[in-house]
């Protein structure tokens, strides 16, 4: 059986404390991990962008977790200043990664490469690139921190690059029963199945309004299959004796 | 003039984490904090369900900051531990608030009050109720946290009776400038505008797609409406001098 793998993701960006920008890459990185890898998020921090705030962060996350992931800060501008204060975080030079700097400067052509450009190829001493198959610049990895641009496009055409330096985990599976009930009249019921099978599963129940009707979205998380079979069986059971209508099921996935 | 006043948000929910739900509570609630009563987020966090961690963030946010709005969790099912935990966070008892109790047993008529509706009731000891206009079942508010439900449309239904709790800040006004041009060409120039205001103003800016062409927002934030005017001047004499087309610019609100 594969181990338990986790991470942090780090929103660096005073663009979604402000409410400017709505946060997208949370969603899509957490999906992307579990599904692709195995690897379960366990914890998102969203800061400014402070120097002092990025190394205490990511200090802080490097050592709780497998992984961390950060969003942006490596563009070209005054306010992108991931790449400094990560080197600044491990004790390492910033400076021009040579791969980097040649991809720039033949994406650019040596005429357009200016300072701001250049820039994006400074790095911590020591990482290795993630590549950008869409705007050049690269992202990078230094020891478990993994640095991807904060632009959604961008992030989501990079992310299958940060495959090879993962370790996958076991894939956390869920199926999703969606129920014309409300939550109160089988909270109790789902209690005792939560109770049942303790931490090796995860139940949430999340209320949703639908063709003009109030329901619940019962999903249970496992990384067993069979036992999210078992636990249909019993969801199943309870809504035959409380007469609720099945709006539908997911497969398990 | 007023002074600086500041809020974390505390996101609980394995379905944030897990990339089965797209948040949009960290961007409602930081426009509002910030336009309806000036107060500025500085930290979000996205926890799981667990005691433990909702213990240990909230003691440590609202040591940091003057507020600590949290989101989730305070339902009638299994999961929903989020009064419980602050209760322990706090070290008072979790009992039923009067109020809360007959609010909801008047909402739900005394035959369908069952345990889990009841268990909305209960709340730390001392919280005072944030009302709830669209679905009854009340937030509350003990020492500098305020709590509110996870499903947007609940809590944007209740934020406004979060008010008569918060002192107000200054407000952050912001002007935003869209330019035809690509970040690596002005980031220099910003730069130095940004050294020469230095901490009473904050410049990002934002790549954006639009209209075929590639662009760049330029967003200033300050609490001085009179400072955002100069920026604009100085920004005006960048663009210029770059001869770069101005998309449009918003109005400093």
């Amino acid at each position: 059986m594969k181990k338990k793998v986790n991470a942090a993701i780090l929103i660096i960006g005073n663009e979604i404390l402000s409410g400017r920008t709505q946060d997208k890459n949370v969603n899509f990185i957490s999906k992307w991990l579990n599904s692709s890898c195995g690897i379960t998020v366990k914890e998102v921090r969203i800061i400014p962008d402070e120097e002092k705030k990025i190394i205490e962060n990511v200090l802080l996350l490097s050592k709780k977790f497998n992984y961390v992931f950060t969003t942006g800060g490596i563009g070209p501008t005054h306010d992108d200043i991931t790449a400094k204060s990560i080197s600044r975080a491990f004790k390492v030079k910033y400076e021009y990664h040579t791969e980097a700097f040649s991809i720039l400067e033949k994406y650019y052509g040596k005429k357009n490469f200016n300072d701001g450009r250049k820039k994006m190829a400074k790095m911590p001493k020591g990482s290795k690139l993630i590549y950008n198959p869409s705007s050049a610049a690269p992202g990078f990895i230094i020891k478990n921190v993994l640095s991807l641009p904060g632009v959604p496009s961008i992030l989501n055409s990079m992310i299958e690059n940060c495959k090879k330096y993962l370790n996958k985990g076991s894939k956390i599976h869920s199926n999703t029963m969606n129920l014309f009930t409300v939550e109160s009249n089988i909270s109790k019921k789902l209690g005792l199945i939560q109770k049942k099978y303790k931490k090796s599963l995860d139940i949430g129940s999340y209320p949703f309004f639908r063709l003009g009707k109030i329901g619940v979205s019962i999903v249970t998380r496992s990384s067993s299959k069979s036992l999210l079979k078992k636990v249909e069986k019993d969801l199943k059971d309870l809504v035959l004796k409380k007469n609720i209508k099945i709006l539908n099921t997911n497969n398990i996935n």
